[in-house]
């Protein structure tokens, strides 16, 4: 926010600057470049700007007024937008839509939300237990904490949790797993439990689609799919009605549905996926160049490394392909605080202690803008030249 | 919705029904016109179809795709939607702007939880109480307590409420009042209490503007102000920038910010509406008309009644005028249960009983679209006419 600040003000003091100072300017702001986004998925912006024209959104002054809209099981729900989705899931083959109720949130982040209230009994003495295996989402801690709910609690790692008999839990199985970009599966047994399964980044582009997921609760979201994070629409696919009904009244106690304008621009937007198979490929693409610019650079010294990952037969592209994750979990090798010793070379990244972890490892985002991410693989570069020259 | 349901159905009967059913189709149809809607303000559609080019919205593919906006203040809002917010109110003179930080939330409802988290300390033994002098609207206790939480709970009405010196408290002042109409101020003293004003029925065609509100903490929102109920934005003028601060927090991590679409759609019709006068006139005249037309109605017969209202100056007008709410708090003289007896009649109400006070009570809506709102007239004078006649 400050660089943002400072390269606000900065940019209207170009007209009279002198040589030296523009100089130092531009040195700044090339800094700011990366330092301003650690989970923006701008690296789409280019894609859209190119072909964007099919899906030009125009809302006429008068429409969409009502709180209503068309869908006959969820009050706020657009109709086509239900459609579009089993339509996109279908073309994909990453989820069994048939049978599932759709319902659609401002973003995963209030559906997730939504999830941890339906299945929360309202009459226990405690609050559900809400676990995941570390590292886990940073954000889920804080989203299940922040109002102390005595409805639901933050539980900490699934992979130490033991649940007795009777013990309400969720855990949350995030796969492709955000920040490591591993395949998961729900880990705990016993008890009363229930797994919602965040499937943001199950997409061609980041991991290989083995086979439609058929969970009992998916959450699915635009920001990850087409790069769409400003419009705010996620979707949660869910076997039971009333778990979906009750997901539903969350909704309409916390935001009297969604908006309908951001429901129509989300069903233009993905309607335009389907059609556009060079999207995919697109996306595809680009996320296995930087990660193999990534792993070149890396594997020229030893001060980071990053996960391996095994390929696997994508039933999307109907080839082998290797899992390019939209974060790159490094550890640094010789600090103990890898977030602080980037953030001195203008790397900005997430601390392993916000996952779960410790502070060895960082997130690193892999969907800024192309631009940003090439000075990212420079500035990496330099550090690993400064150690091996040391 | 079943009434819904049935008419999505039969609509597609028509085609080949016989003259009897058709007969049959028709008037369930027409019951149904003023069963399906008690809250949604459609009474602006007409206005918007006949004026609204002015603010068609379009947004190209490549557009708002960042989580982040422009706002050098909070990362999610749109600069020109809070330069709009401004002007109008500057041009409508019901609230103070200057001095005050606004905060861009997904419609007034999720503000007022985002004030209960900024205005609840974290660490009281006991949850800050929430309350407001009955009757209050109908969402208030479910909206605070559906979560759980113990940093805020509902304690009902704030004319019997008595904090002891430190005791934390927020009262709820809803001014005009929904669903009474009448205008309030804040009545609870003593103990660490914060007013937080609801204004969403704070406009020219509700209520004469008397002075601009200048309150500490003010809710506004579009649904109430051009009947963009659809678009889902409401905002929130706040004095104290660290409350703000905490309340832009609770809106990021509850939705990640607000939909950028529904933000820019929301200023392109704000500022249509700063340019036109007519829907002001409009809208006044409107609001007017019906309640010249239920008051002659009731004057009929004795079995209902309704809250008189002073007339006062109104500075947006430059003359003297009657308040003319969005609702109406209609008493049944002679049913107990006043909701039960108007929804066996066709008109569906909403029971006093929700909103703190007795089933003699209900809230009617006087915001439907015309031809809904004469049906209810109709039926409403039907009812007088019985009475009179048995």
């Amino acid at each position: 926010m400050e660089c943002m600040k400072w390269t606000l003000k900065r940019s209207t003091e170009l007209v009279d600057a002198t040589l030296a100072s523009v100089e130092e300017i531009v040195q700044q702001l090339t800094t700011c470049a990366s330092l301003t986004s650690t989970r923006d998925p701008t690296m789409f912006e280019n894609y859209w700007r190119e072909h964007g024209d099919s899906c030009t959104t125009t809302i006429l002054g008068w429409q969409r007024m009502s709180y209503y809209a068309n869908s006959k099981q969820f009050f706020f729900v657009q109709t086509e937008l239900d459609q579009v989705i089993r339509s996109l899931h279908d073309v994909i083959g990453n989820a069994v839509t048939e049978g599932r109720h759709i319902v659609i949130g401002v973003g995963s982040t209030q559906l997730f939300q939504a999830a941890l209230y339906a299945l929360s009994p309202p009459d226990r003495a405690t609050p559900t237990k809400v676990v995941s295996v570390a590292p886990f989402y940073s954000s889920y801690p804080t989203i299940t904490d922040y109002l102390k709910s005595s409805l639901y609690q933050w539980a900490g790692d699934a992979s130490v949790y033991r649940p007795q008999s009777d013990d309400s839990y969720i855990e949350l199985v995030t796969t492709p797993n955000n920040p490591t970009g591993e395949v998961r599966q729900s880990v705990v047994s016993g008890g009363a439990g229930f797994p919602v399964h965040d499937l943001a980044y199950y997409w061609p582009h980041h991991t290989p689609i083995t086979s439609p997921a058929d969970h009992d609760l998916m959450l699915f979201t635009v920001s990850k799919s087409t790069g769409h994070a400003g419009t705010r629409i996620g979707w949660a696919l869910v076997k039971d009605l009333k778990v979906a009904q009750k997901m539903a009244k969350f909704i309409e106690l916390n935001t009297i549905g969604v908006s309908k304008d951001a429901q129509i621009r989300a069903a233009h937007i993905l309607r335009a996926r389907i059609g556009a198979k060079q999207l995919f490929h697109f996306a595809a693409a680009e996320m296995s160049y930087r990660w193999q610019r990534l792993r070149s650079v890396l594997t020229k010294g030893t001060r980071f490394s990053v996960p391996e990952f095994q390929p696997a037969w994508c039933t999307f592209f109907g080839e082998i392909r290797s899992p390019a994750p939209a974060f790159a979990w490094l550890r640094c090798n010789e600090e103990a605080d890898c977030e602080r010793f980037l953030r001195h070379s203008g790397i900005l990244t997430r601390s392993g202690g916000y996952f779960g972890s410790n502070t060895s490892f960082v997130r690193l985002s892999m969907l800024d803008r192309r631009a940003s991410f090439e000075i990212l693989i420079d500035r990496l570069e330099k550090l690993q030249s400064a150690v091996d020259m040391s």
